[in-house]
């Protein structure tokens, strides 16, 4: 086995956007056009992540296609994916050490649900199972589930931390060691290490217990992606790893230092939460080679998806009446992912972008860092960040697939192993014993209490 | 290929509870205790069902632990089992032609969850998935849901009506060749083939569309278990897929002709509804052998379960205190399986049983039909009530597994091939084209009413 688990190791996740991160990557010659809903090409990319050492695949969601701009939504591959947790639970019969991450929001789900889904594919895959939890961010999502308006965003995140609990409860419900199977007494499982919750609170009232055992984790890995001041603090209370859009190393750095330090008043250490910002990788054999994918990427950009993935992420502010070749408009405050908004508005005025350069950028990168040249390049730009405590890690978005993924695994993995950051060999089964997580115990359930 | 599919051929579905259906199966030498969550037991079941011929395997199931009285559930297998979504897409990657149906309620979820995950669940198996639906039987799974107490019988089943107005408008809101992938001109998409839902009704709100094309099967096989009047009601009207419990050749016969006959008023013809009420199977190398396997099954099933399964199903009614050898009492009207209650007492009265006689034959059977003898002995069974009108095939339980189901596929099904009722080789690749169902063309969204 190698020894690279001894020394400090940056940790990986492949982003799969099933057609790549770019706006317009479906178009990229070799894309897999229509590989949100192509089985084969999510095993190929799972296969290669599990290949490449990556720590785990992540896909991202939401119940809503991309954009109400229907037009905007015709011209990328975004309304088309497999649904998080069944496609996880096929790649898990075809992986075996990879970890498994699902998005799945609190805003328009059932705790009970939430919680026997991934107890189930956690059990399904040997424990490699990851929650990323989402409040939803987009208006449209709303009007999929019964209601006219978005939850305030206050509120989504109280109802997020009471759904935490509930669902932290009741995969404690049964204690590690509840099921006895005993066929000769008759006892299947002992009823005294059975904990009912019986939780009742702002947002939920559920009795309990699952009607499957402890995860084999404990409880899946944690993981949240929150930028403003309510999602920093959800994560830094509860979150095992957490995405993060951040363009240069100045942000991540004193974001990885502020969401860190708000860890000890949870009494946790700093090491149980990794910090992974998104990184989209523009890989070329040589540096002109790279320079060239971008600027196809960009020639494959149509102003209409371009500005309305912009205008999704500044808060469904409506940009297409302002000219391309002017200033970002003032912005009105955004009942969305606030963090992102604030962090572009910054960008586009320190750097004087046009509408059109912003959403070309935003097309590429979505407001993540942009690694581009050889992969030498990369992987010096990936240590930089690492070695400067902007990171623990990235989420590795290719903007097409699966060439941009191949690459990545086949060309920049090596330069990572050399220098002893990436992993040859898996060291653990589980998801958090790869990622040097521990076991979270059983809690009993004297009392579970409610949001404040 | 063999000619079996030009013959009427009975259809099979596999019952997978998962460590058997009696209530003392998992006490049963040889059964896999741990089977709830053992994946490779679902594995092993799932390719005996294809190599034997079956349409599908079917998971029951609920959001709550079987029963509430913790020392008969302690005494039984039922408190663990994988969440069938997750598990059936992991079965899909390890079979190629058996039918993939989960059990999936109307009353705790929304429709937008549901449609969106079979649909995926669909695409991911080639066109293999069932969905049967169900409106929820136990008052406690309730409470696992924000509520107190469960909805009542008809407005569960108006939701359910409503429900599935919602979800096959989903399914339909991309036409089957909205999707153009085309590089070239950067239309990844038709607009004009999209179909905004629009839904505004008694219990949902939804806008629509899906985030993922029209289901392999246009829609998912639909599939339900009513025995009562408002059940029947919504199997002749929507489902494609029946299953029931009849213990008798007449009753069956009754039952089968009701609901056919119900289907008239839909415009729907008999032969696009399968019923199959379910069997549970004891088999022997001779009737000597089998009598001491149910024999040895009533050994091992203790009073406490045996009564809290009796009670489940009579509508929650405590029983505990009634003398096992007197009759059953009167009951009161139940919220729960209203048809299940009435068939049950009608047997009790009719066989003058005794409490105990009855939760014995209820731990065996839940009411279904047992079919006990040598193999030979059960295809003729199986083969009289398909002949006589009493169903379109079976779905078979065995008492424990995976035991009961390896002699099912290995000893019955060759004497159900030899004589043309069951294949030899599937006709099609999807679920429907394997049930000789229809693909149902998409509809498109004028106006979709509401429930009524």
């Amino acid at each position: 086995m190698a020894n690279t688990h001894r020394k400090k190791r940056l940790k990986l996740g492949a982003s799969i956007y099933p057609v790549g991160y770019h706006v317009a990557g479906w178009r990229y010659p070799g894309a897999q056009v229509d590989g949100g809903i192509s089985l084969q090409h999510h095993v190929d990319l799972a296969q290669a992540a599990e290949r490449g050492g990556f720590d785990f695949i992540f896909l991202a969601d939401a119940a809503v296609i991309w954009d109400q701009n229907i037009d905007a939504v015709a011209r990328t591959a975004w309304s088309t994916r497999f649904e998080p947790l069944t496609l996880l639970s096929a790649l898990a019969m075809v992986t075996k050490r990879v970890g498994l991450v699902a998005t799945v929001s609190t805003t328009y789900n059932e705790p009970y649900t939430v919680a026997r889904k991934f107890a189930s594919l956690d059990h399904l895959s040997g424990g490699r199972a990851g929650w990323n939890l989402v409040t939803s961010a987009a208006e449209a999502e709303a009007q999929n589930f019964n209601l006219d308006r978005h939850l305030a965003h206050a509120d989504r995140y109280k109802r997020a931390r009471e759904f935490v609990e509930v669902v932290t409860g009741l995969w404690d419900g049964w204690s590690d060691d509840a099921f006895l199977f005993d066929q000769q007494s008759g006892i299947y499982f002992d009823p005294a290490k059975l904990n009912i919750l019986n939780h009742h609170g702002t947002y939920f009232s559920v009795k309990g217990p699952l009607n499957i055992p402890r995860p084999p984790q404990g409880y899946p890995v944690m993981v949240q992606a929150g930028l403003s001041d309510d999602g920093r603090e959800l994560a830094a209370e509860t979150a095992e790893v957490l995405f993060t859009a951040q363009p240069t190393l100045p942000d991540a750095r004193a974001y990885y230092a502020d969401v860190k330090a708000r860890m000890v008043k949870y009494d946790r250490s700093p090491d149980s939460l990794n910090i992974m910002p998104g990184v989209v990788t523009v890989i070329g054999r040589s540096r002109a080679e790279a320079q060239e994918q971008e600027a196809r990427l960009r020639s494959l950009t149509h102003p209409a998806p371009g500005l309305a993935f912009l205008s999704g992420l500044i808060g469904a502010f409506d940009l297409s009446h302002h000219p391309l070749d002017g200033p970002l408009p003032e912005l009105p405050p955004t009942n969305g992912p606030k963090g992102r908004q604030r962090l572009l508005v910054e960008v586009a005025r320190r750097e004087k972008l046009t509408l059109r350069d912003l959403y070309l950028n935003i097309a590429m990168t979505s407001g993540h860092r942009l690694v581009s040249g050889t992969p030498e390049d990369i992987a010096d730009q990936l240590e930089d960040w690492f070695v400067n405590e902007g990171c623990d890690g990235y989420n590795v978005a290719p903007p097409y697939l699966p060439g941009g993924f191949d690459d990545f695994v086949n060309l920049v993995v090596p330069h990572l192993q050399k220098r002893g950051l990436v992993r040859t060999e898996y060291e653990g089964v589980t998801l958090r014993e790869n990622l040097g997580l521990p076991r979270p115990a059983a809690r009993s359930h004297i009392k579970v209490s409610a949001a404040e």
